[in-house]
């Protein structure tokens, strides 16, 4: 077998068979074939697609390029959750302790990753003292006593998604939804999930900015679960604004730990939430009937279990939150600026696009692998689409710690706003559920 | 500019501006650019193409990307030709010496090459004594005094397109035409040719198997010349079945020989020989009108004034051939063996490709830089397509060094002929001519 002969076929529209998609993927893990084959590959996959067969090969291949996590030491069926990522998405913060305080282990490997804002890792590095580094053994103890733990990434997991995916980062090659598709379920299935709820996000805060492509993208993740035997439901949610109130590391978490406190929060983050759970914890084998399972989720939510039980894995991760502070004990930002309307009118659009750009300029997110993350600095979105603003109202403001960001980021995040003169269209924020 | 950039701009389909092409071409040759990101780029033009303007752009960049003959102490226009390769074509050889006989000067470098036999200098290499490397002095005096000379190239010419091919020959993206036409074209443009007459070849035996393409790469090559202020004139012609009798380095200088000396040879090898040496006089600026050309070329042909030239080049650069010898003191091979028919019928085809494979396997041809030539061995076909043979008949010999290689050899010879009954209906050489 050859890699040119395999790039060739893909380039002529042919199916590539699963021993060639094998052989492929060994030699991007150990290196025997080099960057420019893998990235006129990829460039071929772009324009030519794979077919169902192809994907859940590469898939599989690609899960099994280096280590798999055994989870076998953990009770019952093991459940994941994925977001394809959006801006103010701290779902993951709330989801995992409701689910766990419902009886379902949720035992969570999590990414930093780049973006606008940090991973769920990186969020809950803003509490004091959160330890994400576990051992092995430390992380499934921990799941088996208190049913939940998000930790770091540990071992060589997908050996060969790392490389490919540094390859297409720098060849134009990301935006491919089978390799965007094989390259989430590879990780998961590494990560050891047999069941997974996919949050797969659209707008213009999203990686997916069409709702046709997030639907295409949903289909190909839950039909390669489907091929390797795991059970998948997709749930497509906008994106088009921030999700909830808070963009950024520690205002993130301190909205998640208010509405699992209270019982309530924003009503899109409130309600996706819900969802999340509903179907994770049904894919554990909770309840047989969603809307069961979303009574369930409420009534542990209203309860404040879910509260109880972030504080208690954040403590046995060695996290230190202080609920006599209005905020948790959580970093705060040294400067709170505020941007306001310019006239009256109903909000029209927030771009969440715009108002991630913002968050990144103060310096929440990571441009490049290594850049230091400020868990203090973000947005706090006070008006969002089809409110009603007057003139002088503050609209959102900016948490800085450098005065010298607060003009460019000011200007950025006023550019996230249009106001217009009727209230806009309802947008739904689930706008879908692929099973 | 970001090279990232333009690979996206590519891949979307829409057109590189002559500044980005520049900053590519710059990055190829100074390897600012990285492999991988080249060959994504390839990828994206194999499946988007290139416009006219983006093709000449790629080709004046390429062309310039190192050193550029200076050809100005030559006298008169300067013309070349080029072909893109089939199995048996010495008309180099043979139109060469004639153009120079008739009063053009023709300042040819030529390369070696991979391929079922050497390239044009490989072919006189076989001439014992022949020397192909000249000072960039010898060769303009050799031009100025004797009208001809075919040195092997010389300096850096167009680095951006031997780094570009190296990616593209291993990476499944080689077959782009406009890749290809940017790629010959700026070899030529470097060489310094003024006007240039294009041999396009077409059928199993060349890099084009279908007119189609053959023709679209003859428009582009034209186009592009225009583009860039050279007179270009492309024929296309019948690559199905070799050009003559003769495959294989010195069989091939040889039946130039022979051709010249005679003024008559294979009918093909001497219509073509003429319509290619008729095209170089005219766009030299010899004759207007191109039947008064070939009128002019075929007189030149007959008086034997090209067989002088030949040999007079030749001994310029040191190659001893001998009058006296059949074969002109030319290496032969120890073996000769036929290949029978093994009935009677019609000649329907002689697989221009398995035939150059047959003198591949003998050792003819280079599969990889560096590989060492054997000058003496080859294929000598005796029997073409459309001729009658009967049961028993010789249909080509081989003429090999080494006797293991024969049974293999044999039958990849044999294998290249179809008997049928009924005479095949006729191809004509010359198919097509662009302007």
């Amino acid at each position: 077998m050859n890699t040119q002969d395999i790039i060739q076929k893909k380039r002529d529209g042919k199916a590539m068979s699963a021993e060639e998609i094998g052989f492929l993927v060994r030699g991007i893990s150990d290196g025997r074939i080099p960057d420019y084959q893998i990235a006129a590959w990829a460039m071929a996959v772009y324009f030519r697609g794979m077919t169902e067969q192809e994907t859940s090969d590469l898939t599989l291949a690609m899960a099994y390029s280096g280590e798999v996590m055994d989870l076998s030491a953990i009770a019952g069926k093991k459940v994941d959750k994925h977001s394809t990522g959006g801006v103010g998405d701290k779902t993951t913060l709330v989801v995992i302790p409701l689910a766990a305080a419902m009886g379902v282990p949720v035992a969570k490997m999590s990414g930093r990753g780049l973006g606008h804002t940090g991973g769920t890792i990186d969020k809950l590095e803003s509490i004091p003292g959160f330890q994400a580094e576990r051992s092995h053994a430390q992380f499934v103890a921990q799941v088996n006593s208190i049913k939940a733990a998000v930790v770091s990434q540990t071992g060589n997991l997908v050996p060969a998604d790392k490389r490919l995916y540094a390859i297409r980062d720098v060849t134009a090659t990301v935006d491919s939804i089978p390799l965007i598709a094989s390259s989430i379920m590879s990780k998961k299935i590494a990560a050891g999930a047999e069941g997974i709820v996919l949050d797969v996000k659209v707008g213009s805060g999203a990686f997916m900015k069409h709702i046709d492509e997030a639907r295409q993208l949903a289909r190909e993740m839950v039909q390669i679960g489907k091929g390797v035997g795991r059970e998948v439901v997709a749930v497509i949610s906008d994106m088009s604004q921030p999700l909830g109130y808070a963009v950024g590391n520690a205002l993130e978490v301190d909205e998640a730990l208010r509405l699992l406190h209270s019982g309530h929060g924003p009503a899109d983050l409130e309600e996706l939430s819900v969802e999340l759970t509903a179907r994770l914890v049904m894919l554990a084998g909770r309840y047989s009937n969603v809307e069961t399972a979303r009574q369930q989720t409420r009534k542990c939510l209203a309860g404040g279990a879910g509260y109880d039980k972030l504080t208690e894995m954040v403590a046995a991760q060695g996290g230190r939150l202080d609920e006599k502070d209005p905020h948790y004990g959580l970093p705060q930002a040294a400067f709170q600026v505020p941007v306001r309307a310019d006239r009256d009118g109903y909000v029209g659009v927030v771009d969440a696009f715009q108002v991630g750009r913002t968050a990144m300029l103060l310096g929440a997110g990571r441009e490049r692998i290594g850049d230091t993350i400020d868990p203090a600095v973000g947005v706090m979105v006070h008006k969002k689409k089809g409110d009603w603003v007057q003139e002088g109202d503050v609209m959102a403001v900016i948490y800085a710690n450098r005065q010298q960001l607060l003009p460019t980021a000011l200007k950025c995040l006023a550019d996230s706003y249009r106001l217009v003169n009727m209230p806009p269209a309802a947008q739904s924020l689930i706008i879908d559920t692929v099973l």
